[in-house]
């Protein structure tokens, strides 16, 4: 197994990413998350350009950690001033990590056309700055911006750049592909090339322009590149940088590589659900090896298949990367998949039973309204309990009120009145809320908790809201799933309505019956 | 320029997808934009599987294709009968489609494991199902199932099995990755070899369960191959089929194919967006070529550099593919990004004016309570010409109060009351709508007609909510965004509370202003 050093960027590179703002806390928190993984470097910040970066370093110093190295990340001098006169390089310094990244310019196009200097000017100033972070003691990563472009462009002087670093005692080379350009074919060939002229470890920076970021690492490695860097579910500008999450099992599950240790390969799935959770954007789902569809099956026939041998659709057992194998409720599943979640209900149906069809033509018409019970298995349970007769409604709705007040009276804007029925008593309650949702979720709380003392146990732990049909703005359908736990287990249950209150209460109510049916 | 077939399965293969579900309505009108994309091949549905395919292809037949040749898709006959009893093989031939694909097992395991039949029967019912649609006039595309892993466990019975279908009459041979666990360089040497044994032309099949399911078919044609399957967005079981909307731009914009006629490349944006819209899941914005962040700028040196040479960070004009270059407004912009959005609003002011200092402040506040301009630049502009004293309401808010009623009062849930100022002359009126943010959106409307007939001419067409921290449940933080047109115009605007309706009504009123201060 060859040694690969994976180099993190979600906190640099990735924080590029459409809708991302990382703050201190958070950074802070990724370092630890990244640490536990076991990656070898974590580029955070550039210090110079950045304050919000400073003070993150300032606070990372504190940190002990347990795998990875910290780096901080700046460019070359600036041109026709000396290394030690430039604040940015003061900056960081500044910075206190054991690595500085620093990265300068390939292209001869770039040199002239952009930065506006000489092409002898910007070799002085790749090594004027690399020696300068030698002479503090620092491990220097050099950072070869549009490599590839250049390489093409005038390869004599894209390879004199990285001369230059390399003389200046740059520890390694990272060939970057910032146009995101290059097709794996080309990465390959070039990686090899480099090779042959420069004798520090090579490293890719890749991003995904073309859907190809990983497929170029990959090639890179396989030419002899011993660094990757790249970012947590490929978060990054544009397209995203090269996703690390499909990178570090690609190379070390499915190749003849160590990249992260054996022991840690099971947090993937549960480091990179956080980080989006941290980054504040919906997680995707069909995300390679950590994505909650990645070992999820649809198709009846596919399914069959791989309950007879998981190889023949999965390439190894998903527990592996911390992630579950799911069987997915839908019509095309077919009626074996959707026997199985009723068996588990009641194991007497069988496929011929006239309860099965009735179960089948009920999720179809539900799914017609825009239900989805994939991922809504609460509720999905509760259907199937409904129409087996094995279900005594726990409380009877009589009528709500919600009532949204703007400007707020006495501070308060949301408030509910319940009425509800159990057996042959009568409760009416009300409460107030942030927002008219949270406002009715307390009243119908209070007004059962008389009943059901056990409700107060459980949570709601999620609550998301997906318009469907958007183009019709304000008169959308909406999906509300929400999430509810115990402290020991979770369920999720559906509303779909046009109106988000009803939706909101239909997935509440399912919530809460699904838990009083379980006791 | 190489010819390449374009092979559309997103009907099929992509309905496999996580919350995909098609209707027929929906297939027909994807048909038509996949043949107006200039697509070589539309596989459409499995009408032998599924009854509502077989509706499908009853439509489809009315449809005339300008571009494009309808498949129809099923497996090889059943084991130990003939093929013309198998009714599934009848069933294809009813959809009237002039190509057939049959796919058929490749693997020695899946035969012997999954199938549970002998190895020679195996090949006679390649043989005996391609015959058979060759006899019946059709084109006939053979897909070899799980070819690369039956390669690699045994080559000689992989070979087999193309060499069946090829020796019946094939007019091209489909090699598909159908775990998606294959490398790019592995791809590349094995369509290589099946070359020198296979004359009739070759296609390529990859799923992205690496996250390297382009750079796999790029692989694939690279060696070779003329036909390329794939979906639109990459839909698909798992983590997806391999991305036609990657695939196509990269092999005949940054390389030497031609897969789609020239003139219809600018539709690859729309059409890709509007099969998001039509499978009603979130477009994923960080798609190559094809997402609203591929040609997203929002690092300040980068956008300098962009603004200096667009060849700098960008591979090709975005409008080629239909899509446009964007400039995100975001802490990290930087001044000069800000700048030049406040310029397009006034021109004299400049980075040092105390007016672009407070905006920046005001814009760092904004996004610490979750707004983010990135997107909704209507109120983006408002806030600026608050800031600037270039903003006069155009009515105050005096009281609105929006009541929801379960059961529904005569038939309706939701209501809204609604008090205005306009000027020195004051409008209370009430509207009634599908859900509580629809009857405010239309008293909000009615209220201010009076005044200002022209909204009338406005629409909202779009309606979006995000929640933000999810884990406080019904309290949770949500973002609203509102898409407002007039026919020639669109805006974007938007609402941070934890209130739903207080969130929907920031943006409406953003949304309404944004019009009456444009005139």
């Amino acid at each position: 197994m060859k040694r690969i050093f994976i180099y993190d960027t979600t906190l640099r590179d990735g924080a590029q990413g459409l809708g991302i703002s990382f703050t201190v806390e958070d950074k802070l928190k990724i370092v630890r998350k990244l640490d536990d993984l076991g990656v070898a470097y974590i580029e955070a910040g550039n210090p110079g350009s950045n304050p919000k970066d400073m003070e993150f370093y300032e606070h990372a110093a504190r940190i002990r950690l347990k795998n990875a190295r910290l780096v901080a990340f700046g460019s070359t001098r600036r041109m026709n001033i000396a290394a030690e006169d430039d604040d940015n390089l003061k900056s960081l310094l500044k910075a206190k990590t054991d690595v500085v990244t620093v990265f300068g310019k390939t292209w001869d196009f770039q040199v002239t056309d952009i930065l506006k200097t000489t092409l002898e000017e910007n070799l002085k100033m790749i090594s004027d700055t690399v020696k300068f972070f030698k002479d503090a003691g620092k491990e220097v990563i050099y950072d070869a911006e549009h490599f590839f472009d250049g390489f093409i462009g005038n390869e004599a002087y894209a390879l004199k750049t990285l001369t230059a670093a390399a003389e200046a005692g740059a520890d390694s080379i990272c060939l970057c592909d910032t146009r995101g350009g290059i097709f794996p074919s080309t990465i390959e060939k070039v990686v090899a090339k480099v090779g042959q002229t420069v004798s520090q470890p090579l490293g890719i920076h890749c991003h995904n322009d073309t859907g190809m970021g990983v497929a170029c690492s990959i090639s890179a490695v396989q030419s002899g590149a011993v660094m990757v860097q790249g970012t947590i579910n490929g978060l990054g500008e544009r397209c995203g940088n090269a996703n690390l999450c499909s990178i570090i099992p690609n190379l070390q599950l499915l190749g003849d590589y160590a990249c992260i240790p054996e022991e840690c390969m099971h947090m993937m799935t549960p480091i990179s659900r956080s980080i989006s959770e941290i980054a504040n954007i919906s997680h995707d789902e069909t995300q390679p090896y950590v994505g909650g569809a990645a070992f999820a099956h649809k198709g009846g026939m596919h399914m069959d298949a791989v309950r007879k041998s998981t190889s023949a659709y999965e390439l190894f057992d998903p527990s592996i990367v911390g992630n579950q194998r799911v069987f997915l409720l839908s019509e095309v599943a077919g009626r074996s998949a959707i026997l199985k979640k009723i068996n588990e209900i009641d194991s007497t149906i069988t496929k011929d039973s006239p309860e099965a069809s009735l179960i089948l033509e009920k999720l179809k018409e539900m799914e017609a309204k825009g239900y989805q019970y994939e991922g809504a298995e609460g509720s999905f349970e509760l259907l199937v309990k409904k129409i087996l007769g094995c279900y005594a409604p726990s409380f009877e709705l009589k009528e709500f009120k919600v009532i949204v007040n703007e400007p707020p009276v006495n501070e308060v804007n949301s408030s509910a009145m319940i009425k509800i029925h159990v057996g042959d008593q009568i409760e009416i309650t009300a409460a107030e809320g942030e927002g008219p949702v949270n406002a009715l979720d307390k009243a119908l709380r209070k007004a059962l908790e008389r009943f059901y003392p056990d409700i107060r146990s459980i949570k709601l732990t999620d609550y998301k809201v997906r318009v469907l049909n958007s183009t019709s703005a304000t008169a959308s359908k909406v999906r509300v799933l929400i999430e509810t736990s115990d402290g020991t287990n979770t369920w999720t249950t559906i509303g779909v309505s046009t109106d988000i209150i009803e939706a909101s209460w239909i997935a509440l109510v399912d919530s809460i019956e699904h838990r009083l049916l379980s006791n």
